[in-house]
C-alpha cells in the first residue's frame, strides 16, 4: 500500500519553511534542491525521468488524471506527497497566483564533463547571463531548435531559480545544463570537434548564411557588457544581424535565438 | 539665466510620493506621465526629440558632458531639474542599484490613426500581451529590425510602465506605439496596404522564405493562450517555426525577434 499524503496547515511548519527557503539561491545549493510548479511542467519533467522528491498540492485543486498520474510516480519512488492550502502554496512559490501543484527535485550534475558534445549539432552558451528569465528563456529556445543543452560561462544567474525554470517552460528538464569558469570551457571545447560562434559586433561576417558547422556553440555574452574581447577573439567564427535603429545590440536570450534558429536553417539546408 | 535646481530632501516629499506613484499604472494614466531612467535612455529620447517634462539627478553621481546637455535640454524647454539623495531615486524608481538620472515624460498618442503604415516595411502586432518585459523586449527588436512600431491589441501590458521602458532599452522613445481593440485593428489594417503574418501551429508554412510583404504586419498572441482562432485564421499568411523539441511554443518576444528577422532579410532579398 502506498503512503498517505502529509497534511500541513501551518505558515509556521518548519518543512513549509524549508520549501520557501529554496527560493533562494544559497538555500538550493546548501539543499541541493530546487522547486518548479505547475502540472503541466511536473508532467514533463516526469515524462523525462525528472521524478519530484516532494510532491506538494494545493487542497482545493480540480482533479486530473495527469495529477494523480504524478503522486503516483512520487510515491512509487519513495517521495513524499503533501497536500497543503493555496495560501500556503502561495507563499512557497512566491506567485500570487500559485500552480495547484509544485515539486521539489535534486539538482543536476551540471559538469561540462557529463556533456556528450556530440549528442546535438546545437548547443547554446551564455557568459555572465544575470537575468534568470532570459537563462530560461535560453533554455526554452534550445528545446526548440534541437539543441542539446545551455553551458553557463562564469557568473551567471541561477538556471534552478523559480523565475529561470519558470520561464524555461520546461526546458529545464530536457535540456542538459553546465557551469563552467572561461578557463575551464576553452580547453574542453578544444579537446573536441566544435564550432565557437559569437553573436558579435566588430569584425563580424553577417549571420545569414554564415559558415556553421556542427557541433556548433553559439555563445552570447553579458546583458550590459557583453563579451569580453578575449572571448569573441577566441571564436572560430564572429557573426552578426542587422540593427537598422539606434540600439547596438539585442536582448540576449532574442540573440541567441536568432541566431540559433539561422544555425539550425543552414545546417538543415 | 536658467532655473536653478530644485532639491529634495526627504521621503515624505509630496514630489517625490507623485514620481513614485507613476510605478502603478493608475497613476500613470491619471497623470498621462511616466518615468524612464539612466543617462543613455534618457540620451536616446533627446535625441529623438523627447524631452523629460522632469528630470531628477542623484546628488553624488559623476559628472558627465550628456548628463549637463540633458539638463540644458530640460530647462531650455521649460522643464523641471530636481536633485535628490540616491536613496530617494531609488524609491522612486523602485531599483535598488538606481541609475544616476530619472526623466518624467508625457505619455505619447496611442491612437491607430495616428501611425504611418507606409513609414516602415516592418510592424509588430501583440495581442494581449501580458508581461511587460516581454512587451519592452518586442520594442526594442523592433528598432533593431527597422520596425515602424509596436501595435497593441486587447488587453496589452502597459507599454510606459517602468519595467516595459527598461526592457525598452529606449526603443520606446524611437518605435510608435499604438492601442487598439481588435474590432478597431482589423478595418483600419483593411483599409490599406498591409499583409497580416500569424506565428502559428496549425495550417502554417513554414516560416523560413515565407512570401511576406511589405508593410508587413508581425502578429504574436498571449503568452500562455496564444491567439485567439478568429484571429488566426483573418490573417494572410500563417508560418510556423521549428519546434524540435517538447515544447510547442516560443517565448513571446523570442517569437516576434526570429519571425521579424526572417521577414527583414526576405524583404531585403
Amino acid at each position: 500500500m502506498t503512503r498517505e499524503r502529509r497534511v500541513i496547515t501551518g505558515f509556521s511548519n518548519p518543512t513549509v519553511k524549508a520549501l520557501r527557503a529554496l527560493r533562494e539561491k544559497k538555500h538550493r545549493k546548501a539543499a541541493g534542491k530546487f522547486l518548479a510548479e505547475g502540472l503541466r511542467l511536473l508532467t514533463d519533467a516526469r515524462e523525462c525521468g525528472h521524478v519530484p522528491e516532494t510532491l506538494v498540492l494545493a487542497d482545493r485543486r480540480d482533479p486530473h488524471p495527469l495529477l494523480s498520474a504524478l503522486e503516483e510516480a512520487v510515491k512509487a519512488s519513495g517521495g513524499e506527497v503533501i497536500e497543503t492550502s493555496a495560501d500556503i502554496l502561495s507563499k512557497i512559490t512566491g506567485k500570487d497566483n500559485p500552480q495547484a501543484v509544485a515539486g521539489v527535485f535534486g539538482e543536476f550534475d551540471t559538469s561540462l564533463a557529463a556533456l556528450d558534445r556530440g549528442g546535438a549539432d546545437i548547443w547554446l552558451v551564455a557568459q555572465a547571463l544575470r537575468d534568470p528569465g532570459n537563462l530560461g528563456t535560453m533554455l526554452r529556445t534550445g528545446d526548440a531548435i534541437g539543441a542539446g543543452g545551455l553551458i553557463l560561462i562564469d557568473d551567471c544567474a541561477d538556471p534552478f531559480s523559480v523565475e529561470a525554470v519558470r520561464a524555461s517552460m520546461g526546458a529545464v528538464f530536457t535540456q542538459r545544463i553546465a557551469q563552467a569558469r572561461w578557463d575551464e570551457f576553452e580547453p574542453w571545447l578544444r579537446g573536441g570537434p566544435g564550432q565557437l560562434v559569437a553573436a558579435s559586433l566588430r569584425d563580424a561576417q553577417p549571420y545569414r548564411g554564415a559558415p556553421y558547422a556542427a557541433p556548433c556553440f553559439v555563445l552570447v555574452g553579458n546583458e550590459s557588457r557583453g563579451l569580453p574581447d578575449a572571448y569573441e577573439m577566441a571564436c572560430d567564427l564572429r557573426v552578426t544581424m542587422p540593427m537598422k535603429g539606434r540600439a547596438d545590440s539585442l536582448n540576449a536570450a532574442v540573440a541567441a535565438a536568432v541566431l540559433g534558429y539561422e544555425v539550425l536553417a543552414e545546417l538543415d539546408s
